[in-house]
């Protein structure tokens, strides 16, 4: 039995962040994190709020229910949570998923290693800056980014002001060969009115590009929104 | 003399669109194209209309002129147009910037070839479909796929309608292992009234993005906006 927590398999839709941003993928999240940002978009993953919606699922099972959901749809599946870096079983689950053809994405925030770390094709670690009120054990990060060298990989901070700045730039020069990216945070991620929250996260993207433009520290840089929330604002599941 | 048109050299600002979606770098226009898509943004760099913007520059001179814009704080130049692979000696350009350790990017419709694309770090093909009222030589474009075998490049294709994501869909099939890319067609490149721009933007991105989601015939695609007319709408040299 190699059970596996899942939240929620949704999908095909677009990826909104990071270095497969728009790419078209199935989505697999997997409940619990061992953090716990102040701002977590995905909290009810954690927070027990969601605990009726965790189903234990086989790793056949989940390919199966992506198949149902899917159909001949996708050749792409994104993991992500929570925190599936506290998932061992999750190593069956990508097994499955390449024996079928797909191309897997994760995203974790660099906590916690996992050898199969090696086998996802987009991995993005995601750090996390001083406005999440969580505190980055840089010897377990040094130790992951470390292993991961030469893979296809990337590191995105999410910024709210300029103390998560300072702190994005810090890992950006930490790991400099590292493929770097910056995404605007989401600073009302309750709101059900779509405008202004548009036109709140289109103001703050423009804060953060000419941050990121007048700074001649950080040259190799993508800046980058949440795309599915110029789309679905804050609903869950699309 | 290895002079080259340009139109404009700005910077520096994000990559608004396709494989280099939001990395920091600065624009270098050149002027002429040999299309004149119906929906063409940037028109003015062959219609007539910006020919008193045209300088001749030496490819040292540009250079000069993009230290003297982005100081230390860039390490990627962008070249667009108009066409820029009308210009043989473009190439030049790209030694000089290769010399000063500068990542490359460029687009171009794929209508003419030339050598210097091997040089290119990141090079955008985008053909244009039915409603650009252009019609593609597939002739040239197989060749200049074939040629650029294994060199990182992708295919971009704008769509305004159903008929569009046809040729879209027909690029895809016909060059299946080349990274695939659709872009939503701005239908309103003039206007100034932004979030009146913006909210049709992000519908014709939903569109889009449920067309591509419902079509089982396309999975390993990515579906994109052009962010900068999120954040300048439809403002030039930004
Ligand atoms: S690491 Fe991610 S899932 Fe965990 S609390 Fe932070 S934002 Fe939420
Ligand atoms: S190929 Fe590009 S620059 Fe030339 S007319 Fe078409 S859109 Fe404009």
């Amino acid at each position: 039995m190699s059970k596996i927590p899942v939240m929620e398999i949704f999908g095909p839709t677009i990826q909104g962040e990071g270095m497969v941003i728009g790419q078209k993928t199935m989505f697999v999240r997997t409940a619990g994190c061992d953090y716990s940002c102040s701002w977590c978009d995905s909290s009810f993953t954690w927070d027990g709020t969601g605990k009726h919606l965790i189903t234990q699922m086989e790793p056949e099972d989940i390919w199966q229910q992506l198949k149902q959901l899917g159909g001949n749809g996708f050749s792409s599946v994104t993991i992500s949570g929570g925190n599936p870096a506290l998932i061992k079983n999750v190593g069956e689950l990508i097994e499955v998923l390449k024996k079928n053809g797909i191309k897997i994405a994760l995203e974790t925030q660099g906590s916690k290693w996992q050898d199969w770390f090696h086998e996802i094709d987009e991995l993005t670690i995601s750090p996390k800056p001083h406005s999440s009120q969580m505190i980055t054990d840089f010897k377990a990060l040094d130790d992951i980014i470390h292993r991961l060298n030469k893979q296809n990989m990337s590191l995105k901070v999410v910024v709210f002001n300029d103390e998560d700045y300072v702190y994005a730039k810090k890992i950006h020069q930490r790991y400099s060969t590292v493929p770097f990216f910056l995404q605007v945070g989401n600073d009302d991620s309750s709101t059900t009115d779509d405008t202004q929250l548009i036109q709140g996260l289109i103001s703050k993207y423009s804060w953060l590009i000419e941050k990121t433009m007048a700074d001649d520290e950080v040259k190799n840089v993508k800046v980058l929104p949440q795309l599915h929330t110029y789309i679905w604002g804050n609903k869950r599941g699309v």
